[in-house]
């Protein structure tokens, strides 16, 4: 039997998006949608594509790959400290597929829900599966990446390691008793650091979201700020996930090198330590921001002597 | 041998995108662009992919492919009467090539400036070829689909079936002479109706670009307005290359369903139609909005008599 068409997917199974959040004149169903930005601040925009069987299973619950591909989204939007406001999606599936369909827009629209943020247009073609995303956000403080300084701190929101060492449970590829159902919330369901940016906004001078690996992704602020880094790997809280599936010195590993964990890395200058020592999150602080004398970069240290990872961060090509 | 990685792709073949323009405080290379929004008016966006082997042959010209791109997006954009301002672009590879990158991206660029929008971000992920789209402008007076009301007029604004005629000849499926070149441009160099838009802005009461066929798009603003529209083909303008690909019978169905134009179908109240005449626009006036008595829908008639095309309008699935 023939599928939903286009009109129809837009009608059955996104028009629950058509509730408008503030600013959203008009959504989904013409031209272009029309927004009225916040009259403060910038505008904050990222897209990710998630493509079947790279970035997740083909065979995968719909409505965990929704989940994950806004989420994922939201991240990027948590790393420059923007509170959601809308975004897009184009999907593109091999076909049209009603229950598949149905189970996605609820994944999707239950997390657009659960971080306020409005499903505004989009685009559905016939093709290999893959999902693209764009959020944009308002931010009144943005953090980038090219604003740390030799002296500042370096931080981590929270433990990494845990979506890379569920990985292979989740492709099925390695066993798993109890920790199955954990592996799953790693992978899928990352959690986006939007609170905590808001709540660092005023003291970070520097953040990125940890996709890559937390070693890659600081290499990117050192890039960006002509720094270098010194980490210091007994200080990077290491998921106990990771612990577990991967043992002690491979989760060490995938703390420092494993993408898809979506915690922040950020920098405060020594200036702002006690007031963020004050707001008392759980947070910890892995590093110092040092002279790149040259050629900016990461080093890493355990028990005072320089470690490597055996490989290195995430890259797609 | 391995080719560029992924921030390799940003900075040898994107860069040329930093160039910012008014508004883009951060472009390419950080979690987020960030944008600051012209104060009037409202953002219109809107996005859409295109799939190889679906929306153009995947060994199509690169630079061919990336004009299309940019400008069927750029058409929406006309739709809405909205200037463009800044896009980004998910690209999915199957693999990395420098020398098709090297060419998409000239093709990109070449076409963003042309248009004054500029690139502001994107993603690139292996899988297999596909190209995303959003665009972003800035309407103060945006035509939306719901704006027909019983007694306008309907106009398109140039001929229509050229981009459908010469599809078969793009896809090596027909013969053509001295017409290839000319069907070349036809199919992946749409002219986004920028300048229209602007000009009828003030009088048209709705709009949509025609990218599923006249009578599907115009169906879409019967719908949307709860109207219904008669339509008499022989006012509509029918392309003249249709007309030497596919013949004069054939010419006038593609002129009514073929998609792909990217002429713009308005409709302009009475009280504004001397106003319009005075413009002295190239445009044709193919129609007149009626009541929808219940059912919203285009009835097209030819020499007084009903008429019907044999096919449909495009649809993705």
């Amino acid at each position: 039997m023939r599928g939903p068409g286009e009109f129809e997917i837009i009608r059955d199974f996104f028009a629950g998006a058509k509730k408008l959040s503030e600013g959203v004149v008009v959504g989904i169903g013409d031209d272009c949608a029309l927004l009225k930005p916040p009259a403060q601040g910038l505008l904050a925009t990222s897209v990710d594509t998630l493509v079947a069987d790279r970035h997740f299973p083909a065979d995968a619950d719909p409505a965990a790959i929704a989940a994950r591909a806004l989420r994922v989204n939201l991240s990027d939007l948590a790393a420059m400290n923007a509170k959601p406001l809308w975004f897009t999606l184009a999907l593109t599936l091999p076909e049209s597929d009603a229950d598949w369909l149905r189970e996605f827009s609820r994944g999707l629209l239950e997390t657009a829900e659960l971080f306020g943020i409005s499903l505004v247009g989009g685009d559905t073609t016939r093709g290999p599966l893959s999902v693209t995303i764009q959020v944009t956000g308002s931010s009144k403080l943005p953090l980038r990446r090219d604003g740390a300084r030799v002296g500042d701190g370096i931080y981590v929101s929270g433990p990494v390691g845990a979506a890379s060492a569920a990985l292979p449970v989740v492709l099925g590829q390695a066993a798993a008793g109890h920790e199955r159902e954990e592996a799953r919330r790693a992978y899928y369901f990352p959690e986006p650091q939007l609170a905590l940016a808001a709540a660092i906004g005023e003291l970070a001078g520097s953040a990125v979201d940890i996709s890559d690996g937390l070693l890659a992704d600081l290499g990117h602020i050192c890039n960006a700020s002509r720094v270098s880094a010194d980490v210091h790997m007994e200080s990077v809280p290491v998921s106990p996930l990771a612990r577990q599936l991967a043992g002690e010195n491979r989760a060490l590993e995938l703390a420092a090198t494993g993408g898809d964990d979506y915690q922040l890395c950020f920098t405060v200058p020594e200036k702002h330590w006690s007031a963020l020592e004050k707001l008392g999150l759980d947070i910890a602080r892995i590093g110092t921001i040092v002279p790149a004398e040259g050629n900016p970069g990461v080093r890493s240290w355990l028990d005072g002597k320089p470690w490597s990872p055996t490989r290195s961060g995430y890259q797609h090509f």
